[in-house]
């Protein structure tokens, strides 16, 4: 059954990881896991809060395929990311999507106050903070679903 | 680090749980969670073995946007799917995605191959046989990340 927006808020934003899919340039789909923060705040050209969800790029060396996220974002920004929990008893399956548009946030003052989140919720951010960029997605629409409301 | 093939292959048919992007016919990304079984198999059209992915919707009732993934498949059937595991030691974090080539399998004899391994690997197919269709990924590559190598 379909969750209300603001319980399908609320498990999302208790989720460790989650996974962003993109699109390519040739509309190729793209999926990787991330973490992640929710931040609720004030519209800044509307009244009613909005959703943004950050993630940056940790500071470990990888490949450079997996910046293939990046390079997706730049050329489209629609995105979807996913929330989802599983266990043996599918009663208590759940998932939450999260429809957005995303940007790259790549100078020192633009990213800090997502920085600062990411920091906050996870403390391997403290010990080592990431180099950046942050990925800023705006959510255009929740979407939530559960075996059954508990 | 990348996972070797055929540990990528390993750790991504122990999961449980994976996540399937789809892209929809404007080219925006959907990704939804599925139970699935990987079936290795001598390839029809060549040498060597290939990897398909199977998974079914199964018999619960949903509502119909759960049912976008097949409509994006029949539009394009280009799809990437991922296994990752999280734990807070981010040391043994480690994700498996699969690109590939789906297929909507709709009519019985189609399905009953899939249907019955599915059934092998979870107990809720046997005592709920899943109605279909069947959506059949033949793995064009697999990519694998981990923290470290245990």
């Amino acid at each position: 059954m379909r969750l209300p927006e603001d319980e399908a808020r609320r498990r999302f934003a208790s989720a460790r990881v989650a996974r962003l899919a993109t699109a390519g340039p040739d509309g190729r789909p793209h999926i990787v896991p991330f973490t992640f923060v929710l931040d609720r705040r004030a519209r800044t050209d509307g009244p009613g809060p909005e959703d943004r969800i950050y993630t940056t790029v940790d500071a470990k060396p990888k490949s450079s395929t997996d910046l293939r996220r990046l390079r997706n974002i730049g050329a489209d920004p629609r995105v979807a990311v996913l929330a989802d929990h599983y266990e043996d008893d599918w009663g208590r399956l759940w998932w939450v999507r999260a429809d957005g548009q995303a940007a790259i946030l790549d100078g020192p003052a633009a990213m800090a106050p997502a920085l600062a989140l990411l920091a906050d919720r996870y403390p391997q951010y403290r010990e080592q903070p990431p180099a950046g960029p942050v990925i800023s997605i705006r959510v255009t629409r929740w979407t939530g679903w559960t075996a059954r409301l508990s």
